[in-house]
Protein backbone atom coordinates (compact mmCIF):
# COMPACT_ATOMS: atom_id res chain seq x y z
CA UNK A 1 0.00 0.00 0.00
CA UNK A 2 1.28 3.35 -1.33
CA UNK A 3 0.22 6.06 1.52
CA UNK A 4 -0.09 9.49 -0.55
CA UNK A 5 1.12 11.99 1.57
CA UNK A 6 0.71 15.07 -0.78
CA UNK A 7 -1.73 15.60 -3.20
CA UNK A 8 -0.27 17.74 -6.17
CA UNK A 9 -3.19 19.15 -8.66
CA UNK A 10 -2.72 17.27 -12.43
CA UNK A 11 -1.97 19.82 -14.47
CA UNK A 12 -4.38 21.12 -17.25
CA UNK A 13 -2.07 19.78 -19.85
CA UNK A 14 1.65 18.76 -20.12
CA UNK A 15 4.05 20.57 -19.17
CA UNK A 16 7.01 21.44 -21.12
CA UNK A 17 10.31 20.05 -19.85
CA UNK A 18 11.14 23.82 -19.36
CA UNK A 19 7.62 24.26 -17.45
CA UNK A 20 7.83 21.55 -14.85
CA UNK A 21 11.69 22.32 -14.18
CA UNK A 22 10.01 25.80 -13.29
CA UNK A 23 7.18 24.10 -11.25
CA UNK A 24 9.75 21.78 -9.23
CA UNK A 25 11.91 24.94 -8.27
CA UNK A 26 9.36 26.64 -7.20
CA UNK A 27 8.71 23.71 -5.06
CA UNK A 28 11.99 24.18 -3.50
CA UNK A 29 11.67 28.21 -3.50
CA UNK A 30 8.26 27.74 -1.03
CA UNK A 31 8.86 24.47 0.71
CA UNK A 32 13.27 23.60 1.10
CA UNK A 33 14.08 23.56 4.60
CA UNK A 34 17.17 26.51 4.35
CA UNK A 35 13.55 28.81 5.23
CA UNK A 36 12.86 26.82 8.48
CA UNK A 37 13.48 29.33 11.53
CA UNK A 38 15.78 26.33 13.10
CA UNK A 39 18.24 27.13 9.73
CA UNK A 40 18.61 30.37 10.34
CA UNK A 41 19.05 30.12 14.02
CA UNK A 42 22.31 27.69 13.23
CA UNK A 43 23.68 29.67 10.09
CA UNK A 44 23.08 32.89 11.90
CA UNK A 45 25.27 31.62 15.41
CA UNK A 46 22.31 31.54 17.32
CA UNK A 47 22.25 27.79 18.75
CA UNK A 48 23.76 26.93 22.17
CA UNK A 49 26.71 24.49 21.67
CA UNK A 50 23.74 21.69 23.29
CA UNK A 51 21.08 22.76 20.03
CA UNK A 52 24.03 22.50 17.47
CA UNK A 53 24.90 18.79 19.11
CA UNK A 54 21.06 18.15 18.90
CA UNK A 55 20.49 19.18 14.87
CA UNK A 56 23.83 16.95 14.28
CA UNK A 57 22.97 14.02 15.89
CA UNK A 58 19.26 13.77 14.55
CA UNK A 59 20.48 15.02 11.47
CA UNK A 60 22.84 11.87 11.13
CA UNK A 61 20.01 9.94 11.60
CA UNK A 62 19.20 10.89 8.20
CA UNK A 63 22.57 10.73 6.92
CA UNK A 64 22.77 7.19 7.70
CA UNK A 65 19.70 6.52 6.23
CA UNK A 66 20.58 7.44 2.71
CA UNK A 67 22.45 4.71 1.24
CA UNK A 68 19.81 2.36 2.45
CA UNK A 69 17.30 4.67 0.85
CA UNK A 70 19.24 4.63 -2.29
CA UNK A 71 19.65 0.91 -2.02
CA UNK A 72 15.61 0.49 -1.65
CA UNK A 73 15.74 3.15 -4.85
CA UNK A 74 18.44 0.58 -7.05
CA UNK A 75 15.91 -2.36 -5.48
CA UNK A 76 12.90 -1.23 -7.80
CA UNK A 77 14.99 0.05 -11.05
CA UNK A 78 14.88 -2.59 -13.96
CA UNK A 79 17.77 -0.72 -16.02
CA UNK A 80 20.89 -1.44 -15.79
CA UNK A 81 22.44 1.95 -16.69
CA UNK A 82 20.19 3.86 -14.50
CA UNK A 83 21.41 1.81 -11.39
CA UNK A 84 25.06 1.78 -12.46
CA UNK A 85 24.33 5.66 -12.52
CA UNK A 86 23.17 5.71 -9.22
CA UNK A 87 25.16 3.81 -7.30
CA UNK A 88 27.64 6.44 -7.06
CA UNK A 89 25.77 7.86 -4.29
CA UNK A 90 26.16 4.31 -2.36
CA UNK A 91 29.92 4.70 -3.06
CA UNK A 92 29.68 8.09 -1.74
CA UNK A 93 27.92 7.78 1.37
CA UNK A 94 29.39 4.67 2.56
CA UNK A 95 32.46 4.93 0.91
CA UNK A 96 34.16 2.36 -1.21
CA UNK A 97 38.15 0.83 -0.49
CA UNK A 98 40.02 3.64 1.22
CA UNK A 99 37.43 6.38 1.01
CA UNK A 100 35.36 6.05 3.87
CA UNK A 101 32.29 8.13 2.93
CA UNK A 102 30.67 10.93 3.98
CA UNK A 103 28.34 9.29 6.92
CA UNK A 104 32.04 8.85 8.62
CA UNK A 105 32.13 12.86 7.49
CA UNK A 106 29.18 13.49 9.40
CA UNK A 107 30.71 11.27 12.71
CA UNK A 108 34.15 13.53 12.46
CA UNK A 109 31.75 16.61 13.01
CA UNK A 110 30.12 14.93 15.51
CA UNK A 111 32.89 13.75 17.42
CA UNK A 112 34.50 17.03 17.82
CA UNK A 113 31.26 18.42 18.84
CA UNK A 114 32.19 16.00 21.64
CA UNK A 115 28.83 13.45 20.96
CA UNK A 116 30.09 10.20 22.09
CA UNK A 117 30.00 8.13 18.71
CA UNK A 118 28.51 4.88 19.76
CA UNK A 119 25.68 7.49 21.14
CA UNK A 120 25.18 8.61 17.95
CA UNK A 121 25.42 6.07 16.00
CA UNK A 122 22.72 4.35 18.37
CA UNK A 123 20.38 6.65 17.58
CA UNK A 124 18.74 6.24 21.42
CA UNK A 125 19.28 9.87 21.50
CA UNK A 126 17.47 11.02 18.49
CA UNK A 127 13.79 12.31 18.42
CA UNK A 128 10.83 9.61 17.39
CA UNK A 129 9.97 12.48 15.01
CA UNK A 130 13.09 12.39 13.67
CA UNK A 131 13.36 8.73 12.77
CA UNK A 132 9.93 8.93 11.81
CA UNK A 133 10.63 11.63 8.88
CA UNK A 134 13.41 9.67 7.64
CA UNK A 135 12.32 6.10 7.88
CA UNK A 136 8.80 7.22 5.46
CA UNK A 137 11.75 8.47 3.12
CA UNK A 138 13.26 4.71 2.67
CA UNK A 139 9.60 3.26 2.51
CA UNK A 140 8.66 6.39 -0.20
CA UNK A 141 11.09 5.29 -2.36
CA UNK A 142 10.13 1.40 -1.80
CA UNK A 143 6.95 1.43 -2.08
CA UNK A 144 6.62 4.03 -5.11
CA UNK A 145 7.70 2.98 -8.50
CA UNK A 146 11.47 4.42 -10.11
CA UNK A 147 9.89 8.01 -11.39
CA UNK A 148 8.71 9.35 -8.10
CA UNK A 149 11.69 7.64 -6.50
CA UNK A 150 14.27 9.34 -8.26
CA UNK A 151 12.09 12.90 -8.00
CA UNK A 152 12.17 12.79 -4.56
CA UNK A 153 16.06 13.11 -4.68
CA UNK A 154 15.15 17.01 -6.41
CA UNK A 155 15.71 18.79 -2.84
CA UNK A 156 19.42 18.05 -4.09
CA UNK A 157 18.82 21.06 -6.71
CA UNK A 158 18.47 23.15 -3.67
CA UNK A 159 21.76 21.53 -1.52
CA UNK A 160 24.25 23.48 -2.65
CA UNK A 161 23.46 27.03 -1.33
CA UNK A 162 22.48 25.53 2.23
CA UNK A 163 25.71 23.87 2.47
CA UNK A 164 27.35 27.07 1.47
CA UNK A 165 25.64 29.19 3.79
CA UNK A 166 26.26 26.57 6.46
CA UNK A 167 30.13 26.44 5.72
CA UNK A 168 30.41 30.64 6.18
CA UNK A 169 28.05 30.75 8.90
CA UNK A 170 28.79 27.98 11.10
CA UNK A 171 32.62 28.89 11.04
CA UNK A 172 32.21 32.41 11.81
CA UNK A 173 29.63 32.09 14.37
CA UNK A 174 30.75 29.12 16.57
CA UNK A 175 34.17 29.27 18.34
CA UNK A 176 33.41 25.37 18.68
CA UNK A 177 33.30 24.20 14.98
CA UNK A 178 36.40 24.58 12.74
CA UNK A 179 37.07 24.07 8.95
CA UNK A 180 38.27 20.52 9.41
CA UNK A 181 34.92 19.13 10.40
CA UNK A 182 32.90 20.86 7.70
CA UNK A 183 34.61 18.54 5.26
CA UNK A 184 30.92 16.60 4.85
CA UNK A 185 29.48 19.89 3.57
CA UNK A 186 32.48 20.83 1.13
CA UNK A 187 32.49 17.42 -0.38
CA UNK A 188 28.62 18.18 -0.83
CA UNK A 189 29.28 20.76 -3.03
CA UNK A 190 30.56 18.56 -5.64
CA UNK A 191 28.97 15.72 -5.39
CA UNK A 192 25.09 17.26 -5.07
CA UNK A 193 25.53 19.05 -8.32
CA UNK A 194 26.60 15.86 -10.33
CA UNK A 195 23.71 13.96 -8.10
CA UNK A 196 20.90 15.60 -8.69
CA UNK A 197 21.72 16.90 -12.43
CA UNK A 198 21.67 13.16 -13.34
CA UNK A 199 18.23 12.95 -11.07
CA UNK A 200 16.64 16.10 -13.13
CA UNK A 201 17.29 14.84 -16.13
CA UNK A 202 15.91 11.67 -15.71
CA UNK A 203 12.75 13.52 -14.28
CA UNK A 204 12.43 16.06 -17.09
CA UNK A 205 12.31 12.73 -19.57
CA UNK A 206 10.48 10.36 -17.98
CA UNK A 207 7.45 12.38 -16.56
CA UNK A 208 5.63 12.52 -19.81
CA UNK A 209 1.97 13.01 -19.03
CA UNK A 210 0.22 15.61 -16.95
CA UNK A 211 -0.28 12.24 -14.17
CA UNK A 212 3.42 11.47 -14.10
CA UNK A 213 4.06 15.08 -14.10
CA UNK A 214 1.95 15.46 -10.89
CA UNK A 215 3.33 12.59 -9.41
CA UNK A 216 6.87 14.00 -9.79
CA UNK A 217 6.04 17.46 -8.26
CA UNK A 218 4.52 15.24 -5.49
CA UNK A 219 7.10 13.26 -4.62
CA UNK A 220 9.80 16.91 -4.47
CA UNK A 221 6.82 17.99 -1.91
CA UNK A 222 6.89 14.87 0.59
CA UNK A 223 10.76 15.00 0.27
CA UNK A 224 10.26 18.65 1.62
CA UNK A 225 7.57 17.61 4.16
CA UNK A 226 10.94 14.93 5.26
CA UNK A 227 13.47 17.66 5.49
CA UNK A 228 10.92 20.41 7.17
CA UNK A 229 9.74 18.05 9.87
CA UNK A 230 12.61 17.27 11.14
CA UNK A 231 13.69 20.70 11.59
CA UNK A 232 10.12 21.10 12.83
CA UNK A 233 10.76 18.38 15.51
CA UNK A 234 14.32 20.11 16.23
CA UNK A 235 12.72 23.74 16.80
CA UNK A 236 9.94 21.86 19.08
CA UNK A 237 12.07 20.05 21.29
CA UNK A 238 15.12 22.66 21.62
CA UNK A 239 14.54 25.85 20.98
CA UNK A 240 10.42 26.67 21.56
CA UNK A 241 8.54 25.44 23.21
CA UNK A 242 11.32 23.46 24.61
CA UNK A 243 9.97 20.46 25.27
CA UNK A 244 12.28 17.21 24.73
CA UNK A 245 10.70 14.25 24.60
CA UNK A 246 11.22 11.13 26.97
CA UNK A 247 14.36 9.53 26.25
CA UNK A 248 15.92 12.32 23.81
CA UNK A 249 19.31 13.93 23.79
CA UNK A 250 19.29 16.39 26.76
CA UNK A 251 21.71 19.37 26.28
CA UNK A 252 24.84 19.06 28.93
CA UNK A 253 24.84 22.90 28.98
CA UNK A 254 22.65 25.91 30.29
CA UNK B 1 3.31 -9.13 5.44
CA UNK B 2 5.99 -12.00 5.52
CA UNK B 3 4.86 -15.35 3.97
CA UNK B 4 6.27 -18.34 5.14
CA UNK B 5 7.09 -20.54 2.49
CA UNK B 6 9.33 -23.30 4.26
CA UNK B 7 9.16 -24.33 8.15
CA UNK B 8 12.22 -25.73 9.35
CA UNK B 9 11.61 -27.24 12.73
CA UNK B 10 13.72 -25.15 15.47
CA UNK B 11 16.63 -27.41 17.15
CA UNK B 12 16.20 -29.17 20.61
CA UNK B 13 19.15 -27.02 21.74
CA UNK B 14 21.68 -23.91 20.16
CA UNK B 15 23.98 -26.02 17.01
CA UNK B 16 27.47 -25.19 17.90
CA UNK B 17 28.56 -22.88 14.00
CA UNK B 18 30.09 -26.35 12.72
CA UNK B 19 27.41 -28.00 13.35
CA UNK B 20 24.74 -25.14 11.94
CA UNK B 21 27.41 -25.40 8.94
CA UNK B 22 26.95 -29.19 8.22
CA UNK B 23 23.24 -28.25 8.53
CA UNK B 24 23.35 -25.90 5.65
CA UNK B 25 25.50 -27.91 3.54
CA UNK B 26 22.89 -30.90 4.51
CA UNK B 27 20.28 -28.98 2.90
CA UNK B 28 22.51 -28.07 -0.16
CA UNK B 29 23.32 -31.82 -0.63
CA UNK B 30 19.41 -32.51 -0.81
CA UNK B 31 18.09 -29.98 -2.56
CA UNK B 32 20.46 -27.59 -4.17
CA UNK B 33 19.62 -27.50 -8.43
CA UNK B 34 22.63 -28.89 -9.72
CA UNK B 35 20.86 -32.37 -8.98
CA UNK B 36 17.50 -31.23 -11.15
CA UNK B 37 16.97 -33.81 -13.67
CA UNK B 38 17.17 -30.58 -16.07
CA UNK B 39 20.91 -29.72 -15.10
CA UNK B 40 21.95 -33.08 -16.14
CA UNK B 41 20.56 -33.05 -19.21
CA UNK B 42 22.33 -29.31 -19.92
CA UNK B 43 25.75 -30.97 -18.88
CA UNK B 44 25.48 -34.19 -20.15
CA UNK B 45 24.77 -32.89 -23.76
CA UNK B 46 21.10 -34.20 -24.21
CA UNK B 47 19.37 -31.12 -24.98
CA UNK B 48 19.09 -29.29 -28.25
CA UNK B 49 20.08 -25.81 -29.23
CA UNK B 50 16.38 -24.45 -28.24
CA UNK B 51 16.14 -26.13 -24.97
CA UNK B 52 19.29 -24.53 -24.17
CA UNK B 53 18.12 -21.20 -25.67
CA UNK B 54 15.53 -21.70 -23.30
CA UNK B 55 17.82 -22.49 -20.46
CA UNK B 56 19.37 -19.20 -20.60
CA UNK B 57 16.48 -16.63 -21.40
CA UNK B 58 15.01 -17.97 -18.12
CA UNK B 59 17.99 -17.90 -16.49
CA UNK B 60 18.91 -14.35 -17.69
CA UNK B 61 15.86 -13.23 -15.60
CA UNK B 62 17.43 -14.60 -12.56
CA UNK B 63 20.51 -12.94 -13.12
CA UNK B 64 18.93 -9.53 -14.33
CA UNK B 65 17.33 -9.55 -10.80
CA UNK B 66 20.21 -10.26 -8.68
CA UNK B 67 21.38 -6.92 -8.48
CA UNK B 68 17.87 -5.87 -7.22
CA UNK B 69 17.77 -8.68 -4.60
CA UNK B 70 21.64 -7.20 -3.10
CA UNK B 71 20.16 -3.81 -2.89
CA UNK B 72 16.83 -4.80 -1.41
CA UNK B 73 18.68 -6.60 1.16
CA UNK B 74 21.14 -3.76 1.38
CA UNK B 75 18.30 -1.22 2.51
CA UNK B 76 17.35 -3.42 5.26
CA UNK B 77 21.42 -3.33 6.69
CA UNK B 78 21.98 -0.73 9.33
CA UNK B 79 25.79 -2.18 9.40
CA UNK B 80 27.73 0.37 7.52
CA UNK B 81 30.41 -2.39 7.43
CA UNK B 82 28.24 -5.33 6.20
CA UNK B 83 27.02 -2.73 3.05
CA UNK B 84 30.26 -2.04 2.14
CA UNK B 85 30.83 -5.43 2.38
CA UNK B 86 28.18 -6.31 0.35
CA UNK B 87 28.58 -3.80 -2.30
CA UNK B 88 31.22 -6.35 -4.45
CA UNK B 89 28.39 -8.33 -5.67
CA UNK B 90 26.31 -5.35 -7.23
CA UNK B 91 29.85 -3.96 -8.28
CA UNK B 92 30.06 -7.71 -10.18
CA UNK B 93 27.12 -8.42 -11.33
CA UNK B 94 25.84 -4.30 -12.96
CA UNK B 95 29.63 -3.88 -13.89
CA UNK B 96 31.11 -0.81 -12.29
CA UNK B 97 33.04 1.75 -14.48
CA UNK B 98 34.89 -0.06 -17.62
CA UNK B 99 33.72 -3.09 -16.05
CA UNK B 100 30.78 -4.15 -17.73
CA UNK B 101 29.81 -6.73 -15.33
CA UNK B 102 28.15 -10.41 -14.78
CA UNK B 103 24.77 -9.53 -16.66
CA UNK B 104 26.42 -8.58 -19.68
CA UNK B 105 28.94 -11.66 -19.59
CA UNK B 106 25.36 -13.32 -19.48
CA UNK B 107 24.16 -11.29 -22.37
CA UNK B 108 27.28 -12.61 -24.63
CA UNK B 109 26.18 -16.05 -24.28
CA UNK B 110 22.25 -15.34 -25.24
CA UNK B 111 23.54 -13.20 -28.46
CA UNK B 112 26.04 -16.48 -28.83
CA UNK B 113 23.02 -18.80 -28.87
CA UNK B 114 21.31 -16.44 -31.68
CA UNK B 115 18.31 -14.38 -29.33
CA UNK B 116 17.75 -11.00 -29.99
CA UNK B 117 19.27 -9.09 -26.88
CA UNK B 118 16.05 -7.15 -27.27
CA UNK B 119 14.18 -9.95 -26.76
CA UNK B 120 16.18 -11.08 -23.96
CA UNK B 121 16.23 -8.07 -22.33
CA UNK B 122 12.33 -7.70 -22.13
CA UNK B 123 11.82 -10.77 -20.39
CA UNK B 124 8.68 -11.55 -22.35
CA UNK B 125 9.32 -14.97 -23.99
CA UNK B 126 10.98 -15.96 -20.25
CA UNK B 127 8.32 -18.39 -18.76
CA UNK B 128 5.67 -17.07 -15.84
CA UNK B 129 6.96 -19.17 -13.12
CA UNK B 130 10.46 -18.13 -13.93
CA UNK B 131 9.92 -14.38 -12.97
CA UNK B 132 7.54 -15.52 -10.28
CA UNK B 133 10.30 -17.26 -8.32
CA UNK B 134 13.01 -14.50 -9.16
CA UNK B 135 10.23 -11.93 -7.84
CA UNK B 136 9.84 -14.07 -4.68
CA UNK B 137 13.66 -14.05 -4.11
CA UNK B 138 13.69 -10.64 -4.29
CA UNK B 139 10.64 -9.63 -2.24
CA UNK B 140 11.81 -12.26 0.56
CA UNK B 141 14.81 -10.31 0.74
CA UNK B 142 13.32 -7.31 1.63
CA UNK B 143 10.47 -8.82 3.72
CA UNK B 144 12.69 -10.44 5.86
CA UNK B 145 15.27 -9.53 8.49
CA UNK B 146 19.19 -9.21 7.38
CA UNK B 147 19.52 -12.58 9.47
CA UNK B 148 17.50 -14.71 6.57
CA UNK B 149 18.11 -12.60 3.94
CA UNK B 150 21.84 -12.88 3.94
CA UNK B 151 21.24 -16.49 4.40
CA UNK B 152 19.44 -17.31 1.44
CA UNK B 153 22.95 -16.29 -0.32
CA UNK B 154 24.25 -19.35 0.80
CA UNK B 155 23.23 -21.17 -2.01
CA UNK B 156 26.76 -20.06 -2.93
CA UNK B 157 28.52 -22.39 -1.53
CA UNK B 158 27.65 -24.94 -3.83
CA UNK B 159 27.74 -22.86 -7.03
CA UNK B 160 31.65 -23.62 -7.86
CA UNK B 161 30.72 -27.07 -8.33
CA UNK B 162 27.72 -26.91 -10.56
CA UNK B 163 29.79 -23.94 -12.58
CA UNK B 164 32.56 -25.92 -13.23
CA UNK B 165 30.67 -28.60 -14.47
CA UNK B 166 28.76 -26.60 -16.49
CA UNK B 167 32.01 -25.17 -18.76
CA UNK B 168 33.48 -29.06 -18.88
CA UNK B 169 29.52 -30.14 -19.92
CA UNK B 170 28.71 -28.03 -22.17
CA UNK B 171 31.52 -27.16 -23.87
CA UNK B 172 32.57 -30.64 -24.66
CA UNK B 173 28.92 -31.64 -25.90
CA UNK B 174 27.42 -28.92 -27.48
CA UNK B 175 29.14 -27.43 -30.73
CA UNK B 176 27.03 -23.92 -30.65
CA UNK B 177 28.68 -23.24 -27.48
CA UNK B 178 32.48 -21.72 -27.54
CA UNK B 179 34.92 -21.33 -24.29
CA UNK B 180 34.49 -17.79 -24.85
CA UNK B 181 30.87 -17.36 -24.06
CA UNK B 182 31.82 -19.21 -20.99
CA UNK B 183 33.05 -15.90 -19.36
CA UNK B 184 30.21 -15.55 -16.96
CA UNK B 185 31.07 -19.06 -15.25
CA UNK B 186 34.54 -18.81 -15.33
CA UNK B 187 34.30 -15.34 -13.56
CA UNK B 188 31.84 -16.64 -10.94
CA UNK B 189 34.38 -19.51 -10.02
CA UNK B 190 36.38 -16.70 -8.39
CA UNK B 191 33.73 -14.45 -6.86
CA UNK B 192 31.13 -16.87 -5.60
CA UNK B 193 33.21 -18.43 -2.74
CA UNK B 194 34.65 -14.66 -1.99
CA UNK B 195 30.63 -14.02 -0.77
CA UNK B 196 30.00 -17.24 0.50
CA UNK B 197 32.62 -16.59 2.51
CA UNK B 198 31.52 -13.66 3.88
CA UNK B 199 27.87 -14.35 4.26
CA UNK B 200 28.68 -18.30 5.82
CA UNK B 201 30.68 -16.02 8.43
CA UNK B 202 27.72 -13.68 8.73
CA UNK B 203 25.47 -16.43 9.41
CA UNK B 204 27.14 -18.64 11.82
CA UNK B 205 28.03 -15.52 13.96
CA UNK B 206 24.83 -14.11 14.36
CA UNK B 207 22.59 -17.41 14.26
CA UNK B 208 22.91 -17.59 17.69
CA UNK B 209 19.15 -19.00 18.90
CA UNK B 210 17.58 -22.42 17.84
CA UNK B 211 15.25 -20.12 16.50
CA UNK B 212 17.58 -17.66 14.64
CA UNK B 213 19.49 -20.85 13.45
CA UNK B 214 15.87 -22.58 11.89
CA UNK B 215 14.91 -19.37 10.15
CA UNK B 216 18.63 -19.06 8.53
CA UNK B 217 18.01 -23.02 7.52
CA UNK B 218 14.87 -22.71 6.21
CA UNK B 219 16.01 -19.22 4.13
CA UNK B 220 18.38 -21.44 2.70
CA UNK B 221 15.78 -24.48 1.96
CA UNK B 222 13.61 -21.34 0.98
CA UNK B 223 16.64 -20.63 -1.81
CA UNK B 224 16.83 -23.71 -3.34
CA UNK B 225 13.17 -23.94 -4.00
CA UNK B 226 13.64 -20.71 -5.98
CA UNK B 227 16.21 -22.29 -7.77
CA UNK B 228 14.44 -25.69 -8.62
CA UNK B 229 11.48 -24.26 -9.22
CA UNK B 230 12.75 -22.77 -12.64
CA UNK B 231 14.24 -25.54 -13.34
CA UNK B 232 10.81 -27.63 -12.87
CA UNK B 233 9.06 -24.85 -15.22
CA UNK B 234 11.90 -25.04 -17.27
CA UNK B 235 11.57 -29.06 -17.73
CA UNK B 236 7.36 -28.86 -17.66
CA UNK B 237 7.88 -26.49 -20.74
CA UNK B 238 10.47 -27.80 -22.86
CA UNK B 239 11.51 -31.12 -22.03
CA UNK B 240 8.23 -33.15 -20.48
CA UNK B 241 5.25 -33.17 -20.99
CA UNK B 242 6.69 -30.03 -23.12
CA UNK B 243 3.55 -27.75 -22.90
CA UNK B 244 4.94 -24.13 -23.27
CA UNK B 245 2.53 -21.55 -21.92
CA UNK B 246 0.74 -19.05 -23.93
CA UNK B 247 3.37 -16.19 -24.86
CA UNK B 248 6.66 -18.30 -23.69
CA UNK B 249 9.32 -18.67 -25.97
CA UNK B 250 9.15 -21.14 -28.74
CA UNK B 251 12.03 -22.41 -30.17
CA UNK B 252 12.49 -22.45 -34.04
CA UNK B 253 13.81 -25.88 -34.15
CA UNK B 254 12.50 -29.19 -34.14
Amino acid sequence: MTYQFVRTPVPSRTLSPDQLEAALRAIGAERYHNLHPFHKLLHGGDLTKGQVQAWALNRYCYQAAIPRKDHALMARIDDREVRRAWLQRVLDHDGHGPDTGGIERWLVLTDHLGLPRDYVVSQDGALPATRFAVEAYVRYVWDNPGLPAIASCLTELFAPKIHAERIVGMLEHYDFVEDRVMAYFRKRLDQAPRDCDFALAYVLEHARTPEQQAQVMDALTFKCNVLWAQLDALYAAYVAPGMIPPGAFRPQEG
